[in-house]
Order: structure tokens, then sequence, then C-alpha cells
């Protein structure tokens, strides 16, 4: 267990590592940011803040040679960075949880593994490689890039065989899979924390809603049936224990019309979909995932008293704050981003009982 | 309304700076520190951190003339602070909120001139003046600074005749007031916000227990009649009123057997008895306060499923910080300050769910 006092570097320097520090600080603790971004989100409430790139391994060094333990907040960040800072530090969660998330096809292939199941998928590199997987996984599909990809970046939907051509170009040469259409009725998330000693706490089973591959909306708890939601954190757990991933581990679900459950995607940090725990989870998963990385035993998460919306502020939605900012059931929280760009994330709210008022 | 992005300016770099600063980042508003303190609590999550004496006008001006609003996280900030910072920009609270609660003798006034009732007391500067008061209020009785105290000091309690001039040597010539005896059967606090809008939130009334002029304990909401705690309201909602106040304020009161209240202190400011609404008040008495000088409308408290418990970490206590970590249903929060000291405030603790496990 580190104590209050100790020093926690994260590695990136966005809301999510600005909501993390904020939360280290409330336990007591020093956090020290890295990151490529000059004036970041998380910069502006940390002890001490690196500029950098993640490839300066002497300002690494520097970095990780000052801290008791480092954190990510993001799973983008080049595993050497870590390899970097584990020469001088614990670096929790470790540099597995990195890797096997960072690709696509390695991360499917994982789920497998487990005998859990992920949406069909087939690699593609080339153009002959993308005809025999459409023909494999029918159509319409999705090609994804491999590595690098969030918030629908590094994505292209194929409806009709003529679109293949344009979809693999926007990949840029880049590695891809295909992964093939999921009927699904819902899409869930289980957010959890594994702390240091095994031990797994998860938050309510999530509902969520896309568009255009970013999180608009989540909804808490997810309106599905108690004996899916168990089935969505024992895949979760088994998951998390796998990778022994120390810190939160968010996993995305497709729920099928019978109930079924296809892994979409395993994300080793904080995630967007857990953010409604800041203010109805009894403790946040920024807190939660703190306690994991020092080494501290995990808060008890509560389930909300009655269902709570989180509502992403993305792009120009953040020119009416003022629409939220003067609801007084409405939890507001802005990353202090100065530019506003479109599907950039700027803020999200958290609508406390969405059952009386949802909108 | 300031918009998002603009700059808070706080005086003070203590732990309720620290937790003022963190609420309003997560408005997304970026903070300035002005603060005597070297390393201090509030500067390490702020953005920007001015470290200079309250006398130095310079460096105030040039603090104020670049944020958008100066509050302030503590009464003793000289009064003559607020007034360079308000030739610069908006200061809220006002310097009359500052004013009337910095002295005693004043405050006391204030209250009575309300309607309202304070403790018995007289104005003592002098050994026959204090001989006057002990004559007309009886003993025991204590003696207290008219100005700058806290936390217990600058008071010297009077059991006996023959104790009265070790008391007033322990004012070290400081004008001061004593204060007649109440048998008071608990003591309570209102912690309310008053918006630009002149609106008013209280939170839940809080029961408080202090030992050597230091709060210990709180526990909300106060175990009092439901009529005691509605005057309680009435009447610190009457006094933010009469300040003109604009941000968070404490009354604190004895309960006397029969119900009857007496005002004890006004602090125009966040207040130690309020920490248990961050995590169970809906929204914190720190967010609540920032809302009020950033002329937000003010959220809505919520009163605590069930009881909750506020828990001063003292002094020593804070090396026993482990007891408090382990414990899956307490919330802690740490101050960050690098020294232990006799008698100084470290961190609380706030526990869930005081009705099951109070101790």
């Amino acid at each position: 267990m580190l104590a209050p006092g100790a020093r926690i570097g994260i590695l990136g320097g966005g809301q999510l590592g600005r909501m993390l520090a904020t939360a280290a600080a409330e336990l007591g603790f020093d956090v020290h940011i890295f990151t490529p971004e000059q004036d970041s989100p998380a910069g502006r409430v940390a002890a001490a803040c690196t500029i950098a790139p993640y490839e300066d391994e002497s300002s690494l060094e520097r970095f990780a040679a000052g801290v008791d333990v480092v954190t990510f907040e993001f799973e983008n960040v080049p595993v050497s960075a870590l390899q970097v800072c584990a020469r001088h530090t614990q670096v929790r969660p470790g540099a597995r949880s990195l890797e096997l998330t960072q690709d696509r096809l390695i991360e499917k292939q994982f789920v497998e593994s487990l005998g859990l199941l992920a949406a069909p998928f087939r690699p593609v590199s080339t153009a002959a490689e993308l005809d025999v997987a459409i023909a494999a996984l029918g159509l319409p599909a999705i090609l994804k890039t491999r590595r690098m990809g969030y918030d629908g970046k590094g994505q292209a939907k194929i409806t009709a065989a003529a679109d293949a051509a344009v979809a693999l170009a926007a990949m840029q040469s880049a590695p891809a899979v295909l992964e093939g259409f999921v009927a699904f009725s819902c899409e869930v998330s289980v957010i959890l924390a594994r702390g240091t000693d095994g031990a797994i706490e998860p938050f309510t089973v999530t509902q969520n809603t896309h568009r255009d591959g970013i999180l608009r909306e989540s909804l808490a708890p997810a309106p599905i049936p108690a004996m899916v939601a168990a089935q969505a954190v024992e895949e979760a757990t088994a998951i998390a224990a796998a990778l022994d991933h120390v810190g939160v581990l968010a996993v995305e679900f497709f729920v099928e019309a019978e109930g079924g459950l296809r892994v979409n995607e395993i994300a080793p940090r904080v995630h967007n979909s857990g953010h409604w725990t800041q203010d109805a989870g009894g403790v946040s998963q920024f807190t939660q995932h703190i306690r994991a990385v020092v080494g501290w035993p995990l808060a008890r998460p509560e389930s909300p008293p009655s269902p709570v919306q989180m509502i992403n502020i993305i792009g120009d939605d953040a020119t009416y704050w003022r629409n939220f900012a003067v609801q007084p059931a409405v939890r507001l929280h802005l990353y202090g981003k100065r530019e506003v760009r479109d599907g950039r994330k700027m803020g999200h709210a958290t609508i406390m009982d969405s059952s009386t008022d949802t909108n």
C-alpha cells in the first residue's frame, strides 16, 4: 500500500487523466502528468506536468524515477513508454493489459481463447484478404484498423461490395480487421476494478448508445434481464483475471435479441461509460482506479438508488453548457478543453433520476 | 454566468482551497491560488499558484487582474486583500461577509440586530472589563480573541475567578469577548449556499461534536426535532440574506435542552461540518460554492439516504490512514499536508451508513 503523499505518474493529459488526477489528490497523493500536449486538461490539476512525446526516453526516465507508480489514461500510449517506466518504478496496469488491447486482432483472439464470443472477424491487410473476409462474414460489416482506433476513428462501414475498395483505402495501408455484423438489441458495458490482491469490484452494468462511433449516452443500471447482466459481469471478471489486470477495466458487449453476449471491445482503463459513477456509484471509477494502482483495497461500489443517465457533451454541444448548468438535478462535468472540435469530447452531464426527467 | 474556461482566483492554499479547486476544475474552470504558503495543498491541484503574503499589493493586483472572479477559503484573509482584488475583478462573497465575521464582537452584535440569539457576551480588553463581564455572565465562561481565532485557537476557558488573569494573558493584549456558558444539549450547523440571484439552498442540518475547540465528528441529518432543524435553517437563511452573501455560508448553533437556538459562529465560507456533502449531499458544498461565485444557479442538494458520519483526521490520526483506507464503506479524503502537527486537520473520512457501523 502506497502511503498518502506518494507520487502517482499518469501517462496522458486528457479528461480521463484529469479526473484520475483529482481523484488521486482527494486521497492525498501528488500527481505528475506526462503528456505530449501543451496546456492539457490534466496538467492543469496536477502537482507536476512533463510535456514531451511518449517516444522521448530520457524524459520518460526522469518522470518514472520521480514517482512511486505509473498508470495511464488511455490505451494508445506506446507499450515502449510503459517498458521504459517499468525500469524505474511500478507500472499498473502492466504492459500485458496494454499490449493485448491495443491490437483489435490480438484482443479478439484473446477473448476467444477464454471461451467467450466476440463479433465474428477476419484479419485484413490486402484487397484479396478483404474479398475473402467479406465472403466469409457477409455484409454489412465494419473494417477497423487493428491499432490506434478510438471514438469511431479508423473505421469504415461496408454495406455493399462496391464500398470495399474505399474502406480499405481509408485504412491507409494499416493492418485491419473486418468485423461481421451482429444483430444486437443493445450495447452494454461492465466497468470493474481489480486490486493488487486480485479482488474484483464491478459497477452496475451500463447500457450505452453510440452514434458515429462515439458514445452518446449511458444508462445505469442497464434495463436488461438480471441473468444477462450477471453473465456480462462474469465474462468481464474472467477477462480482468486472465490479464492479471490491476486497475479499472471496461468491457463493452453487444447483447443479442435472445440475450447472448458478444465482447465488442476491452479498454484497460477508466471508461466513458463509467462516468456516472462519479455521481451515483458510491465510489467513482477514478477513485477506484487510484486505489487499485496504489495497492489499496478497493471500495465497495453502490447501485444507483434510481436510474441515472450520463450524456456526453460533444463538439458544439459545449456551447450549450448553460442548458446543463441551470438544471438543479444535473451534475455537469467539463474538461477544460480550450478548443471545440467536431466529435471532441468536451464534458458530460449526469442526470440523477432519469426516471422522472430523461431530457 | 461565467462560462467554462473562466479563471477563478482563490485566496488561501489549505484544504478548503484544495477542495474548492478540484470542484472548480470539474465544472471546467481554471483555478489560480494565492497563498503565502510554499507547496500548499491547494497549489498542487491548481492551474496557477502565486506564493506571496496577503499584504503584497502588487502580487494581489496581478493575481486579481488575471482572473474573472476572486473568492476565499478562509475568513482570516485580511479584508484589505479583498479590497485590492475588488479594484480589478468581482469578489464573492463580498467584503461585508468577511468584515462582519472576522470580529466576534461585531458578529454577535449583527446576530442580535437580526433578532436572533447569540450566547451571552461582553467585550473585554482589560482586567477591569473582564471582572465586570464575569460578574455579569457568571462562570464558567470562555474568553476569545475578537479576531483571527479558529479551531480553538485564541480561546481560554475560565472556570474560577482565579483563572481570569491567565486567560487574559493568553489573549496577548488582543481585544477579546467573554462568552457566557450556554447549557446546550448539542451543537448543530447549517451549511447553505446563496446565489447571485438571492436563491438559497440549505443542506441537511448537521450535528457536530467538538473536542479542544476542534470539530471532531459531524452527523447528518442531525438527530434533532424537525421543528428545531427548520428553525435553524430559517435563522441561517436570514443571516445569509442580511449579509447579501454570495457563496456557501455556515452557521453554528447551540441547541438548548428545550430546543432553543443560540448562534455560536458564522463562517462566510465552506465549512468542515459540510464535508459529508462530498459523499452524500447530491452536490458538494465545494461545487455549490463555485456555482454561486461564478453566477450559476445553485444545484439542488439531496438528503442523505441514510445517516452519514464525518470524522476528522487530526494530527497523529493521519498515521492511521490504513484503518480508513481498508474499510469499503468509508470515503477517505486526505489533504496532502506534508507535516503532521498536533491539532492540524490532515483529512476526513465519511462513513456512508453510520446506522449500521458507527465505529
